[in-house]
């Protein structure tokens, strides 16, 4: 039986790949997917969105726009990693415009999907949780009617990407992401960054990734490129995927090495740590475990959920 | 020409008087009436407001519900001031249930109604400000499409009444006010909470009002003896309206005796003062004037605008 | 008898002008004055406090110096108000220079004094409380062996003048003035901020006051120049006098009109409010009342203390 | 040559151990045991130490007693781990009283000492950094006479021991550990809670190790009986040295396997994450590196240390 999904994200060359990833899955139906401010402003998210959907020739699955900040209203500067406009600074002139966007906002179309599909639908989270959180205090009941919510964001260690403990998509919405983890109420599961930063793929795999003759392969190669100039200039030596690791764990479970399942919730109010994700090791605060948060992959296998998505 | 307003409100005993206040107006066109978690849950409020409505005989105003709690999703316990009701603890069992509520959730209501009646409409609100904050979220526009918001709530000499420093329509939803106060773009008038108390009025006028042989005298008269008994058994020796006070500035702008025009915004993240308004006196901050702060009132006109909407 | 006083502070010249009004009584007998960072950097202050005594012939009062920045170790700038040297960058070559500093550290000066005449001396504090917060951590009973505590510091309505909320002794040392209010144990009695600016003086008595043919007056003249300068180009048409407020509640207790007896503590987790006074008006904290605070001057009286000392 | 330390403490069985530890090696010269609250109240902390020092026939070893409550003098409740006297409940009616701790306050020692072995004494601190903050405090150049500090505390990768982000050290006083990471100018070398974690001992390797026909073994067994079964009820598999950890790096660097070189600081504002140490992994923060975290222990060098420790 198909798996349905609806993919809230801000591509982002990450998102773009790990929607070619859901694309490739036969087994895989996205029933939609909405946008929110992140790597960009919201509507060219929702610009990038089509322009994958249209190198994979899958413009019947709808995109919605979102929230254009995070709750408290206070955007943060997106990281200068994917372009200004998300997508590696390489516009593409035929590219759909923004008339292809759908006109229902983000989070009544999510309230709805989540109704018309409920308990047959997976929600797979990528970008900054503002839509997810905006669409639970519409509406306290969305989450239950998800069979899993599938978040790339936070940590488990401490490491941050945008601050010395923060990762970006928690970072730039924490009070979204503190409302996601405490109210969502269906089982979630996260990839956080540390587990990206563990499994980096070399950019020899990076690039034969990128060489295949699809348009699809074609899009990858030319928007990563801006991110794989960035992370060379800073002197790296490897590529770290975000995004397509926690598609790859959702799409394939065996991607999954190990986990933890654990309480989990997030700092909103810290000098030097707003943004963090809060693991309750030793079981403190006495509250039951809410997330699971993948801590190892099979390399192996989550390389080939990427490559088989460009060829 | 007629005022359009929508009220955004937590009935409440002092919301109840407010919008019987806005009732006696014959200039004054209510739109909708949209209902907000505070002194009691979200769907009693409605229910509390059409109670209002049929006591004055307006059923033909819609009411709406939105947010169940503040935008963080923890709600802090009520006063015990309104009664667990939130309107004394004296239930009329000929009041409209819930099937009279509309529909549509009070958030895209709002949004809607903004763009019908664009630039012609006011917004009141005498609740938390939860309802508003999610509007802005959803529209960034949605503000700039009112000739004004009016507000209860907050201090501006950091008198709470919940916390030390927390007023409750405020401290209820410090984020939300938060949100608010810096992305409406509209003129914003505020009653905060020590005019109310500077603005108290004898328990023989609270008592006259309510003595008047109309079904909305009698009304009043029913729910506010919780309250009463309430202040009498704390020894005070009168009587604080708060709704009432600034729906009577925004009905007679002559009730307004004196006002500041100012920057101010919210604590989120105090201790102790998490939800205080915070008065940029000195322009520390270096931003523009945001708000009119009502800091007196002509007592008089103050008390027959009360007294005008019970008779 | 006399009153034996211990005065810590950061002169400044309202420091400057308060040590001339302590001198000016003859039953006040100064058994130390201990230096705190602040107005400007410690070791200046108790050059400026000697340069004071020299002006009033009393260099046999010893100077101590303190801790040379607050609590959490972060150097606030100060305001420009007082000038770079703390006393009107008037410097004057025949002032006493540091030799004439004992010494002793000001934090063993202060608990060595402490019981030297225990139960028989008042602490008089007109600076950041970082030197009082340190003695009562090197020694929990430090604060119960002085028959009381007098601050100028904070405020009770929420207005500062270094922050929107932070008076400048409060927010240069939050931590401090926390540990001091909750920690002290020995009556206190506060003048905030508000009641400074309620009590300012007309520029015809401040020139007044400076115009007698004293050494004192003369210093005063001097170094006030530059603190008038800075208000007129502000466009005031008053000045505040600050720590000489205080002096003159404790000198003599006349002066005070009004004060309230509450329980008070300071914020030092806000983002706004950092530094601010947190008064429990309404008992919600369940705390025992440990300040009072002067919320109204006699005028007159105020002012003859402050002509009388320069006489 | 002999290596100079001064020992601040807050015994504590592993204290107990860490100081024995020093003890056993020759070419250390314990020149002053400096106590703090934490594990139990400070008084008692010194006893601990001098029976210790007893176990060990160096009752020459001068103690001395400082700060009662961390710097904002709010006391957390200690851990039952140690017992209620910090020692496994286990008093031993021949210990040495309190007349032999010595009359000088720590702090005044600590700078004293500092100055009369400048440059030639390490400190070693396996407590909570409240007395070394406040001599800091009081001494801006307290540290930088020391040849390096070596600290028992906070965490490298989130995880606490007394809250879900907070190690007990630096979760007890935020602020003192806040100050001396930031402020204490001398090479600093950190042994974090996960790196204890990561090694523990097996309970065989524990009472080995207490099972010697020593003092010194005996006391440790006595004393560290409480302990145990503290963690065999909740069903631990194996016993944690904290303290011993730190020790054991000092006295035998080649214990250190592993370690970064990086700035990091402590939140002290955060409602989940007070007390947590932040690390700027990717420089986020634009610091110069202020301390060494020991990453990885040689188990066996480790284990040996504390062997030879009882022998
Ligand atoms: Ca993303
Ligand atoms: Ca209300
Ligand atoms: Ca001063
Ligand atoms: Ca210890």
């Amino acid at each position: 039986m198909d798996r349905k999904i609806i993919i809230d994200c801000d591509p982002g060359n990450d998102d773009a790949m790990a929607i070619l990833m859901a694309l490739s899955y036969n087994d895989i139906d996205i029933i939609a997917i909405s946008c929110v401010e992140g790597n960009t402003v919201v509507k060219q998210c929702g610009i990038n969105a089509l322009r994958v959907l249209q190198a994979a020739d899958r413009m019947d699955i709808p995109v919605f726009v979102g929230c254009d900040s995070p709750l408290l209203g206070e955007r943060k500067s997106s990281s200068p990693y994917h372009g200004h406009d998300g997508l590696g600074n390489v516009p593409d002139p035929s590219a759909p415009d923004e008339s292809f966007i759908q006109q229902e906002h983000a989070i009544t179309a999510l309230i709805r999907l989540s109704k018309q599909y409920q308990d047959d639908v997976h929600l797979v989270a990528i970008g900054p949780l503002t839509n997810v959180a905006m669409a639970i205090r519409m509406d306290s009941k969305f989450g239950t009617r998800f069979k899993s919510c599938n978040i790339m964001g936070g940590n488990y260690q401490g490491v941050g990407n945008v601050t010395p403990c923060g990762e970006f998509n928690f970072y730039f919405d924490p009070e979204a992401a503190y409302v996601v983890l405490n109210q969502l109420k269906c089982p979630i599961t996260i990839v956080p960054w540390e587990t990206c930063v563990q499994h980096a793929i070399s950019f020899e795999t990076h690039t034969k990734h990128r060489s295949f003759n699809t348009k699809k392969a074609k899009l990858m190669k030319a928007v990563d490129k801006h991110s794989v100039d960035h992370v060379l200039a800073k002197g790296h030596n490897n590529f770290i995927p975000a995004d397509e690791a926690l598609m790859a764990c959702f799409l394939n479970s065996d991607v999954i090495k190990n986990s933890i399942h654990m309480y989990a919730t997030v700092e909103t109010k810290g000098e030097y740590t707003s943004g963090q994700m809060v693991i309750d090791w030793r079981k403190h605060l006495n509250k039951q475990a809410n997330v699971t948060i993948v801590t190892d992959l099979d390399q192996t296998l989550y390389e080939q959920t990427m490559e088989n998505a460009l060829k």
